[in-house]
C-alpha cells in the first residue's frame, strides 16, 4: 500500500471538492494539494436529467472536465476512503494512505429514500438519481426497454426528468407529496404555470399525494399504491425525493454534525478541529435569511463555500464567509424559464417574516412586437419594515437564467427595495424589458406603495 | 387659446417624461400631472434601428403606448411649446397657454451633426435618425428605392442599423472616427469580434476616417469624400454620430446649462430654481465614476431620473439621488450579444484610474455540449487599490443582455472584486454558465490575484 504525504487533502472530487483544490492551490502554490475520488469518471450533477432526453441523450456528453484542476496543479488520487484518524491526521483508503496537514471533506450528498421506500430500492425497476455514472446509465439503458415511467419528486430533478423523458416520447406520471410542484422555490401562482407546461406535455401529474408502497411482482416494481389507496402502474419508477449530506465518513472520525445531518463547520467552513474543513452537500448549511437549517443543496453553492474554504486553510485571507445559502435556483420547463432567489413568500410566512410582495408581469423584449418576445413576470418579496430583498421569482426567457442573479445580489448584498427605485440598467429592444418598465424595478415600486399604505 | 392650470407640467413625452409624469402622480396622487408633447405618435426610440431590417419592419410596430400614463391619471396635452416664462410660472404653446407650480423639462435630445456637415442635411438622400416618426418614416421609404447606403458613425445605433439594413439586402459601409467601432463601450479585444461580424454580414466597414465632404449632384447626395481623399458613392448617407440635449428652451427661459448643452440639475434632478426640474437626455449628465461630464444618453438613466425626479417635486420622498450615470450598454450584433456596464479599461486609463482587469472565457451552458452552448467572455475592470468594480464587458448568448445587469448592480452599489470572490448565483445548464467557473466570479478571482502579485 501507498504511502502519501500532503498538505491539503480534499476527499471528493465534485464541484465543491473540485473549487477548493484550485482555490487552495493558487492561493498556496507551494503546498502540495491533493484530492481523492472514488470514480475515474465524473458526471456534471445539474445535467443529469438531460442525459435522459434529446436535449444530451448520454452521459458521454455529461463528463466533467478535471482541466482546470489539471492546469492548476492539483494532484488528482483515485481510492475509496476507508477510514479517518483525526488524532494522526491520517486517511485510509483502498487504494493507499495519506498524511494530510489540512483535510477538507467534500463527500457530497447521496439520495434520500424515505424509510419506507429503502428496501424496494432492491427491486429491479426501482432507481434513484445518484451522482455515478455507471447508476446512471443502468437506469438509461433500463428505459430503453421500458415505456410508462413514475417519478416520485416534484423538485428540480424530478420536473427536468419528467420533462426530457416526455420528449423521449415516455408515458410520465409524476408523484409529488406538496400541493404543487417546486414548492421551495415558487409560490402558488408562478408554480401553476409549470404545472400547466408539464400538463401540455402530456405529463400526468398527481399532486399532494405519496407512495405508500411499490409493487413487487417477484423482484421486479410494476408500480405503486399511493397513500389515497389508488394503484399507479409503471415499468420505471424514479425516486427523485432529495439528496442527504454523505457526511457517515466524518461522523465515524468523530465530527460533529448538525440537524439534517451535515457537517458542523462556521462561515469559513472549518470544523470545530482547525485542520478539518467541510464544503458543498456534506456540509450543514443555513439559510441566509431565515438562518435556519438548509436543505437546499446547490452545486453554485457548493463552488462558493470552496471558494471561502479553499482560500482559508493557513488563515483567513478574505473577509467575507459563507453566512448561509441564499436558494438561488433556475430551470426552463419547455420554452419557459422560471427562476427564483431567496425565500418565497409561504416560506418566509412559515418562519415568521413580516413581509409585502410586489409582483410585474411584462414582456422580456421591447417593444413587444419584437419576434420571439414572451412574457416575463417578477415577483419580490421584501420586508416589510424597512424594506430589504429577502427573495424574487421569474418566470420568462431564456434571460430569466442570469436575471435571478441580480435578484440574488440584491439580497447578499441586503439592499432594500428603496435602492431599486431609480436602479440603473441596461435595456435593448432584442435582450431586454422596456426601460421605461423594467420588471424588477416596477416590482419594486409596487412594494414600496404598498408599504407605505400599510 | 387654451388658458390651462396645472401643478405639474412636464414638457416631453418620451421616457424620461413619461416615467416623471407617471412616478409624479402616484407619489401625489391629488395633484394634476400634465404632459405636453409635440407628436400624437412617438416611437420607442431604442428599437428605431430595426425598423429598417426585418426585425421590425415598420414604423407601425415601434409605437410607444400611452396605456400606463393613462391608467395612472396623467393629463396628456398636444403643442409645441414657444417660451416659458419663470417668473409668471407659464408655458406659451402653439395650442395653448399653462401655468405651473412645478415644471420640468424633459425635451430630449436631436440628432448631433457635425458642423460641415450641417449644411449637407439640406441634401435629398441625406438622413439624421431623429426620434420623429415622420421623418423615420421618410428614410425608410427612400431606402425602399436605394440600395447603397453610406452610414456615419459607429456608435450603438450606426451598427445595429448597418446589421438590420445588410440583413435586408442593402449595400452597406460604415465610415467610423475611430479606431474601432463602439469606443465608448468596449475595449479593442472585444470590438475586433463585433467588427468580425459586420465582415461576415457583408458590411465594409471604414474605420478611423471622418466625411470629408457630401458630394452634391444637383441637390443630391451620390457619395462623399473622405479625410484620406477617397471617394465612396452611396444613395442614402445616414448621419448616426450621436445626439446631443434639445435645450435650446431651457436656455431662453434662463436656465443653466453645463458642458455638452444639458440643463444643469443637482442629484435629485432639481435646476438652480427650485420648481424647476430636468430630466432624460436633455439634462446634463455626469459619469458615475470618473464624475467627468456625460455625453452618454441611454432611454434607462432617463427612466431612472424620471423616478428620481417624480419622487422629489415636492420635498424628497427617497434619500438616493441620482449620482452619475453608469453607462450600461447591450445590444445584440448577428447571433452574439454584446454588453458593457461602467467605464472600459481604455476610458478608465484616460481618467487618471490605476485599474486593473480580469477576462474570462467559457461557455454560457454547462456542460459545453448542451445544444446551443457558446462562448461567453467576461472582463472586469476594477481599482488598484481596494479592488472596486467600475467597469464590466461582456461577449455571450442572450443572456448577456441581464448579465451586464448583474456587473451594472456591482458597481452601483460599489462592490469590490474581494466580494465577489464567494457569490452565490444559480447555475443551470440550459441557462447559465458552470458552477464551478462562472465567468464574473473567474474574472473577479483573476483581477484578485494580479492585485496580489502587484
Amino acid at each position: 500500500m501507498k504511502n502519501i504525504v500532503c498538505d491539503v487533502l480534499i476527499i471528493g472530487g465534485g464541484p465543491s471538492g473540485g473549487v477548493t483544490a484550485i482555490t487552495a492551490k493558487q492561493t498556496y502554490p507551494d503546498k502540495q494539494v491533493c484530492v481523492i475520488r472514488e470514480q475515474e469518471i465524473q458526471l456534471v450533477p445539474c445535467a443529469i436529467p438531460y442525459i435522459f432526453g434529446p436535449t444530451l441523450g448520454s452521459s458521454e456528453k455529461d463528463i466533467a472536465s478535471c482541466a482546470q484542476a489539471k492546469i492548476s496543479g492539483v494532484t488528482p488520487l483515485l481510492g475509496r476512503v476507508k477510514k479517518i484518524d483525526i488524532e494522526q491526521k491520517s486517511v485510509q483508503a483502498d487504494t493507499c494512505t495519506i498524511t494530510y496537514d489540512k483535510l477538507i471533506f467534500a463527500t457530497g450528498s447521496v439520495p434520500f429514500v424515505h424509510p419506507t421506500l429503502q428496501s424496494a430500492c432492491e427491486l429491479e425497476g426501482v432507481f434513484t438519481i445518484p451522482k455515478n455514472k455507471s447508476r446512471i446509465d443502468a437506469l438509461k439503458n433500463h428505459l430503453r426497454t421500458h415505456n410508462s415511467v413514475m417519478i416520485v419528486g416534484t423538485g428540480f430533478i424530478g420536473i427536468e426528468l419528467a420533462m426530457e423523458l416526455a420528449a423521449s416520447g415516455k408515458e410520465v406520471t409524476i408523484i409529488g407529496g406538496s400541493t404543487h410542484v417546486l414548492k421551495n422555490a415558487f409560490d402558488t401562482e408562478l408554480a401553476v404555470e409549470a404545472e400547466q407546461i408539464l400538463s401540455d406535455a402530456g405529463i400526468t401529474l398527481r399532486s399532494g399525494e405519496y407512495v405508500d408502497a411499490v409493487i413487487d411482482k417477484k423482484g421486479i416494481a410494476i408500480g405503486a399504491t399511493l397513500c389515497s389507496g389508488e394503484t399507479v402502474h409503471a415499468e420505471a419508477i424514479i425516486l427523485a425525493t432529495g439528496y442527504q449530506p454523505n457526511s457517515a465518513l466524518a461522523k465515524a472520525a468523530g465530527l460533529k454534525l448538525a440537524r439534517y445531518g451535515g457537517i458542523w463547520v462556521d462561515e469559513y467552513m472549518r470544523t470545530a478541529n482547525k485542520d478539518i474543513f467541510a464544503v458543498g452537500d456534506c456540509s450543514a448549511r443555513r439559510d441566509f435569511i431565515t438562518k435556519e437549517p438548509s436543505k437546499v443543496m446547490l452545486a453554485s453553492t457548493s463552488a462558493s463555500e470552496g471558494r471561502v474554504a479553499g482560500s482559508s486553510l493557513y488563515g483567513i485571507k478574505y473577509l467575507k464567509g459563507f453566512t448561509g445559502t441564499i436558494a438561488i435556483f433556475s430551470t426552463l420547463i419547455g420554452q419557459k424559464a422560471f427562476s427564483s432567489a431567496g425565500v418565497t413568500e409561504a416560506e418566509a410566512a412559515l418562519a415568521g417574516l413580516d413581509t409585502v410582495t410586489g409582483s410585474f408581469e411584462g414582456f422580456n423584449r421591447h417593444p413587444s412586437t419584437i419576434p420571439d418576445a414572451v412574457k416575463q413576470m417578477v415577483k419580490l418579496v421584501a420586508m416589510r419594515h424597512g424594506g430589504r430583498i429577502i427573495g424574487g421569482q421569474i418566470i420568462g426567457g431564456q434571460e430569466t437564467g442570469e436575471m435571478i442573479n441580480i435578484i440574488g445580489l440584491m439580497i447578499e448584498s441586503k439592499l432594500t427595495i428603496y435602492s431599486l427605485l431609480s436602479l440603473q440598467v441596461a435595456t435593448q429592444p432584442m435582450l431586454t424589458a422596456a426601460p421605461t418598465s423594467y420588471p424588477i424595478v416596477m416590482a419594486a415600486a409596487i412594494v414600496a406603495n404598498k408599504i407605505e399604505k400599510g
